[in-house]
Formats: C-alpha cells, sequence, structure tokens
C-alpha cells in the first residue's frame, strides 16, 4: 500500500474521505483499518461487544450509538452507570449545553451548573432524574425483589419512549446491557436509599456475570469495539477471553500504553489472547472518540446499508 | 516564588529534591504542591480517601500502599477488583516479573505469560489465585450469606499474613476497602461459579454505598488522593461530594482533560464542588503514578515523621 | 448552544458531518469551531500563516496542502526542511510505503527502509534525492552566491513540475516558503558539502527573517493555522507577534500544554498577544492532523467555493 | 528481574529511590535504565549529545544542564534559541517567577507578563536582554564578520560570569552549543537589525553542520540523551546517524510515537540505525523532564562520583 497525495473533491462524502484515509498516515491510516473492521466482524456474523464510557452519552454520541443497536452493529453493550443515568435524563427531555473547557468553575457551581470537560449539565436535570428513578424503582419492586443489572436495566429501556435512548433501543432489541458498577453515581445512591425502606430489594452483580458470560458461546465469533478504557473495556475483554478471545477487536481511545492502564493497552495484547490470528483483524486508534467513531462507523454502515446488511435499516 | 537554578548535592535525599521542586518547573512544581497538601490533609485531622487502579497493584507500589496504610495516611480506599485479586496472589507469595513494553505478545502467550505494560504474571498464578479464592468463598459463606462488599474484603484481609499486603494492613488498621465493580475480573467468575451452587449467597453493591457514604460525615474535613482514573476516581469524588466536597484534592494521572474523561478532570473542578476555597488545597501533577507518587509522599512522609504525625511508626 | 443526539444519514457529507459536531462534544466541537475560524479568517481578508512539521509531508497531507496554497488559503508557509526534502523526492516520482507502528525495526533496517511511524520511506529515495539536490545547487549557484532560504525554496519551487507539490504551487501562487532550520536533515548535509567547494556559497538565514516579518504589515490582519509544534508553531507565531499579533488562530496538535513547550501551547495565551479578542476566533484541537485538519479545512472549502471565494477553483 | 514491594526507609536518597525504581513497574523501571546508561554511556568513553528544548531552560533545569556540563557528562550540546536568550538573560540578573497553568492570560498581557505554562517571565526581562544583545552583536562584529552560529555562541559564553549559564560552563569546557534555528526568536530580530546595517555580517548555518560532525569522528562512540523533541533531537540523531550511529540512545520526552511526529519517536528506532545492538543501551522515558531526568541523572551522577569519574568534583 503506498501512500498517497490527499486531495479535496467539492460535495466529499465521509465514505470517500475514509476510504482515502487508507493512504494518508499515521491514525487516518488506523482509522481505516477500524472502519474495515467493523465491516468484517458484521459480515463474519461475529458478536458484537460495544463498549463506551459515561461521557460519551454525555455528548451527542448517544443517538449514534442507539442508531447503531437498532441497525444490529451491538449485539452486547458495557458501560458504566453515568451513561445510563444521562441516557435517561435525556429520554426524560432534559438538555445539555455546549460549554467551554475553561469554564469558570466557581461561577458554574454558583449557577448549578456541572461541567464535563466542554460539556454542561444543570444540576436540576440531577433533581429531575432523581424523581423519575424513584418511581423506577417502585415499580421494579413490585415485580420481584432480586434484579440481575441487565434484566433491570431492560426493564427500564422498555419504560422508555424515545427512539434516540440507548436503553430504549437495547430493550426493543434484545441488546443487553452490562454495568458492573451500578452504584457509581446517583443511581446508586437511590439504589440505596431504598434498599434501606426495602431490605429485601437486592441488585444482583453476581447473576449478572453469568448473563454477560452466556450472552455469547465459545463457539460463537466475537468482536470488541472499546471506546475509552475504563472497566467497560477491561469487562468486555474478560468475558470475551472467558470463551477463547475474540476474533476482532478494535480499540479507539485518548490513553497510551506507557502507563500500563487497561485503557491504555493496545490491541496487539490481543495477540495474546491466542485468538486473534491476523494483523488486518485489530486496530488501535488514538484520538477523541467523538471525531475518530463517526467516521470509521459511517464509512462501515454505507458499505453494510448498500449490501443490505443493516438491520431495520430502510 | 521565583524559579530557582536546580542543583545536584552529593547524598541529595528525595525531600531535598522535592523541596527544590517548588522552584523547578512544570509538573516538578505542581508535584511539589501535591507533596505539601499531603501534609496539610493530615495535620487538617481530614478524612482521606485513597484511590488507585489495579495496574498499581501489578507494580511494586502495593507495598506501599500498604505503608501508607499503616502509617494512617489514608482513612478510606476505593479500588478495581483486579488490584485485590493481585494483593492477594502476591500476600501468598506469587512473584511478578518485569519485562518490556515492546514484548512479542504471541511468544508470551504461548509461554503462559500475561503482560501488563512492562510486568509479567505467569498464567499458573491466577491458577494458585483460583484454588485460594474458593477456600476462602467457602469461608466467608460459612459465616454469613449475604456480604457487601467492604465487609467481605476486610473478612479477606485478616485471614492473610503479609505486612506488604493491602488488605491485611486496612484490616488491621480498620481502613475499608471499596471496590464498586467486584465482579469484574477472575473474582466476579469465581464469585457467579460460587453463587451457583449457594443460591442464597449475595454481594450486596447497594448496602456498600451507605457504606462509604457514612464512612465519613458531612463534618469531617475530607481529602481525596486519586492516582489514575477509573471509576475508584470517580467513587470518591462522589461520595465525598454527597457529604459536602472534599477540603483537600491531589490528581495524579497520565490523562488529560480534552476527552470529557472522569480520567483526565482536573481538581480544577473541585472548585465547583464548593468545598475546596483556596488554590493551595488543590494540585493536579500528570505524569506515571510509579514516579510522581513516591516522590510527592515520601516528602510528606519525611515531615511527618519529624513531627511524630506517622501512625505505627517507630 | 445544545447538545444533539447525533445520527447518521446515508451519503452523509463531510459538509455535513462536521456541522453536526458543534453539537456533539469535546474536540468534535473544537474542530467544528476550527472549520469556522478558517471561513472567518479568509472572508476578513486576513493574510494566513499556515505552519506544519515534516511528518505531516511525509504523509499524504502533502498533495493536500499543496491544494491549501493552490486555493489562496495560506499566504506564508512555516515548516522544517524533512518536510522540503520529501516534498521534492515526491515530485521526482519517489514513492513511500505504509507499513506499521509495530514494525520490526531492525529487519527494516536491513532492508535499506527507514520508518516514521507508520509509514515507511526507502534509502534509495534519499539517495536519489541526494543526487538531485546536487544539481539543484549547481543552477542556484549559477544565479547568485547568496541566498535567503525563502528565496531558494522559490526557485527550486519553479524547478518542480508537479501539481502536488508543496513548493511548486507555493513558488507558481507567490506564497513564500519560510524555513528556519534549513540546515536540519539530509539538505544540509548538502549545503555543507557544496559549501566546502564554494566557500563564498552563503545560505542567510538572517535576512530571511526580514522577509518574513515583512511577508505581512502591522496593518493586516494575520490569521495563524499551526499543525503540530516544533519550530514551524513558534516561528509564525513569533512573527505575527512582533507585528501587533494575530487575529486569528487555530492550533492542532496532539501536545498538551502540562510539559510547557510551544508544542503543546494553547491558544488561550493568545489572549495574552493582547490582539484576539473574542473566544470565537481561536481554537485549540487535540488530536491527530491527519484526520482533524482534512475534517475542518473541507467543511470550509465547502463553504468558501460556494461563495465563490477559493482561488484557481473552476 | 522481580517486581518488589516498593518500600520507603526514613532519610531515603534519590540515589536509593531510583535503585528501587529497577523493580517498580512502568516508566519509573524505564528511568532506571536510563540512569543506568547515564553512567554505562560515560564509563564506555562515549562522547555524549545532550539536547534540551529552551522550556527547560525557563526552567530551573537551566543551573542542572550547566553541572552537568562542568561534571563532563555532556560533549555536545544540540538546543533552540530560546535557552541560548533565556540562559543570557539569567546570567544577567534576571528572575523568572512560578505561576499557574489556569492563570488568567489578559491579565498577564495587561501586567506585561509572559507566561510558559506555568512559569512566568516579565516583558521587561526581554526588554533588558534587547539591550545587552545588541553590545554583544558589537563586540563580534569587531571581531570578525562571518560567524558559524557555535563559535558566536562559546563567545558569548566567554562573555558571561555565571556558574550557572549554559553558556558559559559550555565555553569554559570546550563544550560546543548547536543551535540549527539560530533566528527563531528575540535574537533573531536582533541579528535581522544588525545586519541592516551591516550587510557584510553573515550568520553560516552551513559551516555549523560541518563543525557538529566533526565534532565526534566515525570511530567515537556515541550517545543521545535527547529531552524533550523538536529540532535539537532530531539535529542530535541526524549528526550521530551520518557517523554511523549512537551506541547509547535516551529520550526522555511528553510525546507519543503515535502522531509521527520525531518529538515522540522512540529508541526502538534507535535499532533501525544498525548500531545499537542491546536492549540494555537504549531507553525511551515518558514524562516531564523535570522530573524524570534530575531523578535519573543524579543516581548517575552519585555512582561516578564515586568512582572519582565526574570531571571537576571535588
Amino acid at each position: 500500500m503506498q501512500v498517497k497525495d490527499f486531495k479535496w473533491e467539492k460535495g466529499m462524502t465521509v465514505r470517500s474521505m475514509v476510504d482515502k484515509f487508507q493512504n494518508l498516515g499515521y491514525q487516518s491510516i488506523e482509522l481505516s483499518k477500524a472502519s474495515e473492521i467493523f465491516v468484517k466482524m458484521r459480515k463474519d456474523g461475529a458478536k458484537i461487544f460495544l463498549t463506551f464510557t459515561s461521557n460519551m452519552v454525555t455528548s451527542g454520541l448517544r443517538g449514534f450509538f442507539a442508531q447503531i443497536i437498532k441497525y444490529g452493529m451491538a449485539d452486547v453493550i458495557v458501560t458504566t452507570v453515568g451513561g445510563i443515568e444521562e441516557d435517561i435524563m435525556k429520554a426524560k427531555g432534559e438538555k445539555f449545553k455546549v460549554g467551554r473547557f475553561d469554564a469558570d468553575d466557581v461561577e458554574l457551581h454558583e449557577k448549578g451548573i456541572n461541567r464535563v470537560g466542554n460539556l454542561l449539565v444543570d444540576v436540576e436535570s440531577y433533581m429531575n432524574f432523581e424523581d423519575c428513578i424513584r418511581v423506577i424503582l417502585d415499580q421494579l419492586y413490585k415485580k420481584k425483589k432480586r434484579w440481575a443489572v441487565s434484566e433491570m436495566l431492560k426493564e427500564i429501556g422498555l419504560m422508555l419512549d424515545d427512539k434516540n435512548s440507548i436503553l430504549y433501543q437495547a430493550a426493543k432489541n434484545d441488546v443487553p446491557i452490562f454495568c458492573p458498577a451500578i452504584t457509581d453515581g446517583s443511581f446508586g445512591f437511590h439504589l440505596y436509599l431504598f434498599q434501606q425502606k426495602h431490605k429485601d430489594f437486592i441488585i444482583d452483580v453476581v447473576q449478572d456475570f453469568g448473563n454477560i458470560l452466556f450472552s455469547t458461546s465459545y463457539d460463537d465469533k466475537k468482536g470488541v469495539i472499546a471506546l475509552g478504557g475504563s472497566i467497560s473495556k477491561h469487562h468486555a475483554i474478560l468475558c470475551t477471553l472467558l470463551h477463547g478471545g475474540a476474533s476482532y477487536a478494535v480499540y479507539m481511545t485518548t490513553a497510551h500504553q506507557s502507563s500500563g492502564s487497561v485503557s491504555g493497552a493496545t490491541t496487539r495484547e490481543a495477540k495474546s489472547w491466542g485468538k486473534v490470528k491476523y494483523e488486518s483483524d485489530i486496530a488501535t486508534v488514538i484520538g477523541d472518540v467523538t471525531i475518530t467513531f463517526p467516521l470509521a462507523m459511517i464509512k462501515a454502515f454505507e458499505e453494510l446499508a448498500e449490501e443490505g446488511l443493516l438491520k431495520n435499516e430502510s
């Protein structure tokens, strides 16, 4: 493969741009590989584990994740609880705002605004979430006392009515959502308050380990799309590993491997799992996921749509 | 404060070096601030939340964390399950090795070796851990059926006999260890297998939210030392926030704020919590924690020891 | 401005995607600002300083830079000598290849291949460059003995015949190319060998400081587009500063400000120049330039073309 | 080599700490390797190229660099012109201050203060530098009309009287200082103004390429210590490469290899030079140089001093 001079053509599509990326350089090349692997894992019928961190749900990627689930590009979701809270908040009509990285944090605090990078969330949105979560927990408790996390999240998804919601689309399309640290957020606080009144209310995280394990089998081909790091990435890798490893792996992150963290661990490690045999089936893309992921996935969408391989697309 | 020419003097101590760092530049200045804040939070009687990720337990920092707990520099620990597994493995005599970042991962896999950055863990160590964890779960189950995570970890700590063990020192010194994603590792798999045989065995993560919340009170001054990012950092911030915010905060990480992740969120945000009033009480240090943390903490140890403020030190 | 759910639409163009980026999050928002500033600086008639490092010329961005010059989006270029060498090599027909970041460097060395990240350059290409540069220096020397660097580069540009060449397009369109470290490469070695034979051959870097200074005036509005860091970025900032500062500034880089380097310095500093008054006129985008720059510039191209503001476009 | 639990001992020295780093993890291991290579290159009589960027001279490392030159740990220096300007400013008594990364840049501008990360330089210091540089250029011009950069810098070093000055110690100890982009700073502006009055005043950068080339021979063993990236690092690598490659190489930087820049290029590339044969002779340390470099070099100083191998040390 040769490096080619990149040139703009009027009306250039995302597909055409990412196509040119394979001859461009550095991370654009890795991004074009990622896009090809997305297509390969789908065509090969692999069970796709999609993981993301909650800051991505704070951003507008939330609607894109819902679209991905609808189109059948994710069979299992792993995420952190902040993303689940915010997906519900948005489904209930809360609006997040665009701010600045160098905002005056003292001033924001006085105005009742929380900052997440250059995005802003009103404290009021969290208060509205609290009202809403209490009602939800009451309804869940009436159904049964002991819930595996993914069962609970599916039930909540069915209560929502928003096509851009991750929980809604996952529930509709039978895609389980796993959240190994369900208490690490406002949700956890409300689970605690609820349990104080109902000592027999149990969130069973151990049962959910079985659920994610049996969401695929040893014989399934498995693919991992890990956006960002944290336990969402680790949990998906762990579970595919216990079933013989993933055949396809794409990591998109801003972290580097130099500190030994799982966030920065590369797909080269995937070779040590003993399952990924071909260089062409793994890619690590360094960069902000709000830019790199839509580029790579849209190219894959265009190709798969052309061949009629996107579910629910018409 | 002026910049001063840094000069080596023969036999230079860590204390003297970090002292000079306040006049040196960039992250060395931030590191010297972090060290001062460690001393301040201790002298002010703040409840100190220490958080770290499991890759730091893979490294030799594990013994340093145990020492910190023993000396009373941590009142609450928050970490991820990998670190707990490896602390137990090391307490049982498993040895980890130093390797290379650019190791041949296929070759390592064939030899049964897992790579964590430039450190190596034999697969055999994990198998030995499995034998050991089964016995531990049997013993726990005999005591009671429903365990909050931190209660379980204390019980395990009491079963160990290793002064360099985090769980051992925490148990001996009544420092609770919280792990909001207890199933995200080999431990989770074994909890699952055990629960298959004992359906009434329950890991109660919700109860533990109450435990971390009441590990301090609204009236306590609180300090956060967050090493690396992930849910350990987030969980400590969340819990101090629910009690009116932290008075002191030091973040040490390799992540940057540009992607909006909690791993890269800075202490400037701490001002938006509404509790940290003085610039001198917060610091963010960018760099590998295996270098920056020992430097900053040892300088604090030396000063606190001089004033007789280190517990169990003699 | 609100965060909006990002959604793919079939056949999505780059323009439409970057348009949606303003409501997406983190670096995608900063990227959409950068794109708007590109349009603003052009419409406002600002003199645009475009700076890039040589690794970007190794990549396929070389053709894109040539296109940018042709379309009148750059009035002054500042770069490093490696980029100039490789632009000439490519104009002479040398082909660079796509490789891998984790290539076996010993094996590459034995095959006579140099690695630049995941791109590969044959040693033979450098040898062909040497043959070519000797002829060029002979021709220059016949014309005169003392050359300012930018004069020399213009003369070389006129000798080339490749529409994708930066030097060619710059020469044709009267855009000066400044290279403050002209000896830092193979080119420098050949200048030295030539000067050994012709002691009166002088490369006058001091004269070129005047040339870049008078490439604009105090009264001109000035814009800086700095891709990557290094002296190219610093030189452009320095020269606009000596003329009262830039009115517009976009920095695209992978470096962070934490180490105090000019590579990671942010546009917030631009405010300290005393010229940039409005937040809307500066942007810093963190990420690989092979991805972020084409996205932002193509969106600007589409808008400017629509209004007939691209030179030589038809 | 095994991972060992890191433990503090009262009065711990830097030497003892870095010694323990070899069993600690991640970048601390790489740092301890770097320290060993510093000792090896000295004992092996290698010609040592030390490169640094100007932000490091802004910091207090300036005095440490002077000390390194005095002790014979650097045979050739390569740097950028900002560092040279600031070395002279400090030698003339200017004081730089410690500030904050999140300073109010508009306020600083109004006060006549320039910010470099968390360090501050008064505009007045630059004005004093200008007065001083005019006198220096007059004196140089009286001696001769055509100066290679390194000859000029040696002459300036001889005019200074400050043991903490890089230029002073280099001049006294016959260590040449190369600066391939001498015009990229305030110095360049004054060279230009001076040349306007004296057209026959010539700064000969081409001649200096020969000077750095012949500062070592093909037969010399060569070592490179590259702090930060930029052309200083590139120039040293280029020149050792033209003489058969370096036998030892330590890179300390905050940049990563993912964007293909020379700043982030690793020492693994050094193997492709064909000279570095042993893994033990190269190291890349990721982190802020104000922390990592003093640690690694002080450990080497202590060992070399013990064996009487530090020049001028008594």
